[in-house]
């Protein structure tokens, strides 16, 4: 039988799932042959890799905190949970999109019926310029970055709403629902035509800034950017001067960078920004998507089938 | 051929609509076979009232400003433009719904990355409460209150992101989409398994505060209410009180009674509403609405066909 050490800590929900899967729980690493590391962070895990170790279960999409390390290597199976915790991301991110290209955001912030001036002025002209997009996703050309769990999910969202999409991803390997699939490398002719724009990717040293100052610049000046990859994908910098300048019509942002944002922060101040607090997976979900996944890899393992989010060390995702 | 009076002022968008649909504009009402009236206030409407109109197209998918003023009567045909909106107020729902399920009006007000502990605590508690469902519309049950235009364009995108959805009509005949149709006169049984209810019906008589006391009552306490309706079919002192008293879990309004609500209103305090001031349906994309709806009806007018949106004096809608 396949001995599963969960850690740190007790997780009932996530032992059950072992369980559930036809995996043993046992509380040695040492003896276990795999691993389900419960914490987002990897503090302290090197004294659970154990040689008898030979997989072992990460709790997040991005892994880029083990890779770094250097913890992932090919001496054993590693496995992320890319994709468990893609439908609640994708949602959030689809909020968050209808958020900015509706106004919510300054909405929420009104105490009176009577729309604020400054803002609003601002969005009903990107909204003459745009021929008609302000006010809904209908029509508009969505561009997704990234073509994993989230992406998946959120595209027939968007199609649902009468969006075009085109995914972005690194193959080019054509996504179903997405008018288009674009290379990571064709980038470049995706910003002027994407009306609006979610991040969706892994971190890794190829997305590492992706959205800089000239891509910001080439974005049509409506375009909200959604970020709920990781904020290392955009240079914080060049948004916050994009959003001075007007260059592009928001921001909404589940990860920044630096991430927590300090108190003060210019972005903060800027009222086409709307930022939630890295809780695009709120801590009930995380646990129950770990679980999913943890059951269905453990019956993978023990019926010797591949395992779903496995991690190419050289890729580093 | 037809000859149809847009009126009151030029609007060439419309003008052009009705030429396209095989009709003669014409400016003077008098002799006019059709009036296509593009204000969404019936003032000074009935000088152009003549005997020669046998058709009148209204602009607003809600009529009931023109039903309380006694113009609609069965000596002429009158169509409003139901559905016409349809699918750009449906999105707008679904942003309120999202955000509110989200809590982006929350995340709107912070101007730190650390929640606000009343808020939030809140928020966990409910979630705690609903076992999961905070954080997400997957697997959760909408119930969407009227299957109108709006109601048909939103339940894909509800379905689309895993949602159950409950619609209810007049007829209870089935709606596309949704896993039942409950007819009006069932909803006592709706309230209290609906995570979530949209109001998308006419303003009627019949519709008029079907949301009260008892209703908010019956809700689950993390219940959002979602109006982009009209202000009236919620009973608004009752729906503060349900705010106040943690009954429901948010409000999100387009449309408040009064309306515009008032500065210095208890609901604008209130920490779980989000307001958006009638702006479901903006202007530029009103236009485009009523233009294709022109464009459609006087073709069928023209061939003699059944056209869309007819209303039935006796119902009122």
């Amino acid at each position: 039988m396949l001995t599963v050490c969960v850690a740190p800590g007790g997780k009932p929900l996530i032992e059950e799932a072992v369980r559930a899967g036809g995996g043993q729980v046992v509380g040695d690493p040492h003896g276990a042959e795999a691993l389900v590391w419960t914490d987002s962070r990897p503090d302290g895990v090197r004294e659970y890799l154990t040689p008898s170790v030979r997989w072992v279960q990460l709790p997040s999409a991005g892994i880029e905190r083990w890779t770094r390390e250097g913890l992932v290597d090919s001496s054993r199976l590693w496995t992320s949970a890319a994709g468990a915790y893609g439908p609640q991301v994708a949602e959030h991110a689809l909020a968050l999109l209808l958020a900015g290209v509706h106004g919510l955001h300054r909405a929420a912030r009104r105490r009176t019926w009577q729309r604020d001036r400054h803002g609003e002025q601002r969005g009903e002209r990107q909204g003459d310029r745009q021929g008609g997009v302000r006010g809904g996703l209908r029509g508009a050309t969505v561009a997704v970055v990234g073509a994993g769990g989230i992406g998946r999910a959120l595209i027939p969202a968007l199609r649902a709403l009468g969006a075009d999409v085109v995914a972005v991803n690194r193959s080019g390997t054509p996504v179903e629902g997405a008018s288009e699939t674009v290379r990571f490398d064709g980038l470049a002719g995706v910003w002027p035509r994407a009306d609006h724009v979610v991040l969706a990717a892994p971190a890794t040293p190829e997305t590492y800034r992706m959205v800089g100052r000239e891509q910001l610049r080439a974005m049509p000046r409506h375009a909200w950017l959604v970020n709920v990859a990781r904020g290392e994908l955009v240079d914080t910098g060049a948004l916050l001067d994009a959003l001075r300048a007007g260059e592009i019509g928001g921001a909404a942002l589940d990860v920044t960078d630096p991430e927590p944002l300090p108190d003060g922060h210019g972005l903060w101040d800027e009222p086409n920004v709307l930022i939630t607090p890295h809780d695009a997976n709120p801590e009930a979900l995380f646990t129950r998507g770990l679980a999913e996944r943890v059951r269905e890899n453990v019956a993978r393992y023990v019926r010797g089938e591949p395992l779903l989010g496995r991690i190419d060390p050289a890729r580093g995702y």
